[in-house]
């Protein structure tokens, strides 16, 4: 199936009654069981589901209206970078009709420094606005589903808290969408460890797609990631907090672990990620309930509960702690 | 089955007419496909066929002699530390009648900073040593088998050049010997990068055993390692060193990625582990034909051919490289 006919049915029983403007904020997505691998491309569906918690005030927000004769991309206040318009332009290429152009205004409150991804967070936030510039009053299910095809993981974006995305089984990927976990936990924090800010290399699709065709490991994942779902699921409905870390943590090393076994060997670490992983181990054999998680780049994305966040600063001075269920 | 009948099994045939004296040499080995997995314990059987050359003259040479009312073992012509000797003496129990002891002379001629396994060569020289002090006459295929009590790799000791062993499939463990590959490959080299010659923590059966019990990676390593073995045979039956490097590359990358999904993770790496491999992908990139294997620590193995020998010390000053097959 083509993105284009599985548009046009996401979008069959749609109002489509334009209004002038459309603005929306989506937060970024941590994920603790990973995306990794996809069962079909031109859909953007997942060899396995995968779980993330929303980072509160830190995303993405994007304003879009109608403009007349050209397409206006904006960044921060900027016109965007090449890449970004023209990532943002394939885009909306998929929902305009002829003749149609857009301004599109985003701006990202995530310290670009803390390297946490703003595809999941922009393109959340642009399909929402979409949704409401177009007038499709489409629910956060079906926008899940349309926001997976800017970026997989922006799937998750939709929603604060906890956040599923189903793999789903249907080749029409009508059942792969996005829900929210229906559990807060005020007490947990993030430390985002800065190890560099460059830009991943090679890209999480190209990456994904080596690992699944080159690492005889790969085999070995969708049945973990598939146990390592049910079992966040259970520990943050228990608030066991050792099982959620340690799950998290697993999982992120075995994502890691299948990329490492492909061919050529995919490495996102840097040396220093790998003392920093060390380091937490070592205060983690003393008995401190520290964890983390790392996505397809070099820094650390620390697990932690409120309690022990001053001794995460001691531990790692240049941390920047996250609270991902900000008091409204 | 226990070690002692299966001991007994193997010498029921053999002669028993002890001499004075038994004395041999056993080269270190490199396994490029790695012995990573018991499927038995008390018999030192492997889960999966593994694959190593040898370091020519690297290695161990002992002398065993019967001694008087107590057993004397001497390591580099003192008296050896104590975790040396409680192994040899345990060793030398499976074989010993009441009443009898030795007087143990071990020397190691690779260089302690290498970082390289002497267990290996050492049971491999002790087996030996033993074979001729005890007259059992024994061939080197089941010197193997005994010499695998002491340290699995040993069995791959037994021999000069390329040399593998069988995993075997029978209980008893009666097939699961190694045997030399009839396959000279004059112009290859092997490069010694030492990071750190501190003792690796936990040892290599306390690695096995936590990435087989809960690493569920691991399930495919066994399949991997079993295809990575016919490749190699394959490679060096050809010369094919593109291949071959990449095949035992590919191996111990996926050995240690199964140690990284284990839990509590298991990392050998040291950071400077990882920017020195991280430096080998950087130069074959543009085209240099190096790869490298390691084993469960934190050293690399280069893997190059003779003619580029020169460009390998240009690229890493400190480098040890070893002949594997020197001119007689």
């Amino acid at each position: 199936m083509t993105r284009q006919k599985f548009i046009d049915q996401l979008l069959k029983g749609s109002r489509r009654k334009p209004g002038t403007r459309g603005e929306a904020f989506a937060p970024a997505n941590i994920a603790l069981c990973k995306y990794w691998g996809k069962r079909d491309a031109e859909l953007n569906l997942p060899a396995n589901s995968s779980l993330s918690i929303s980072l509160g005030k830190l995303g993405t927000r994007t304003v879009v209206k109608f403009a007349k004769n050209a397409d206006r991309i904006f960044l921060n206040g900027k016109p965007a970078p090449k890449a970004f318009t023209r990532r943002v332009l394939a885009y909306l290429d998929l929902f305009r009709k002829k003749g149609q152009f857009f301004e599109v205004r985003t701006k990202n409150n995530i310290p670009t420094a803390t390297g946490l991804a703003s595809s999941a967070s922009g393109f959340a936030a642009l399909i929402q606005a979409l949704n409401e510039l177009m007038g499709w009053k489409l629910r956060p299910r079906e926008l899940s589903m349309l926001a997976r095809l800017g970026s997989g993981s922006a799937a998750r974006s939709l929603y604060d808290g906890f956040a599923v995305w189903h793999a789903g089984q249907r080749p029409d990927g009508m059942d792969s969408y996005a829900e929210a976990v229906d559990s807060a936990w005020p007490a947990l924090r993030i430390g985002i460890l800065e190890v560099s800010a460059a830009r991943k290399e090679p890209g999480s699709t190209e990456g994904m797609n080596r690992t699944r065709e080159t690492s005889e490991l790969y085999q070995a994942w969708p049945a973990q990631a598939a146990c390592d779902f049910d079992e966040l699921r259970a520990a943050i409905a228990a608030k066991d907090f050792p099982m959620f870390g340690k799950t998290a943590e697993n999982n992120a090393m075995a994502m890691h672990a299948t990329m490492l076994a492909a061919w050529p060997p995919l490495c996102y670490w840097k040396p220093r990620s790998l003392a920093l992983m060390q380091k937490v181990w070592e205060v983690r054999e003393y008995g401190f309930e520290l964890y983390f998680t790392m996505d397809a780049g070099p820094n650390l994305k620390l697990l932690f509960l409120e309690n022990d966040a001053r001794t995460v600063r001691k531990l790692f001075p240049k941390v920047q702690i996250v609270t991902p269920f900000p008091k409204a």
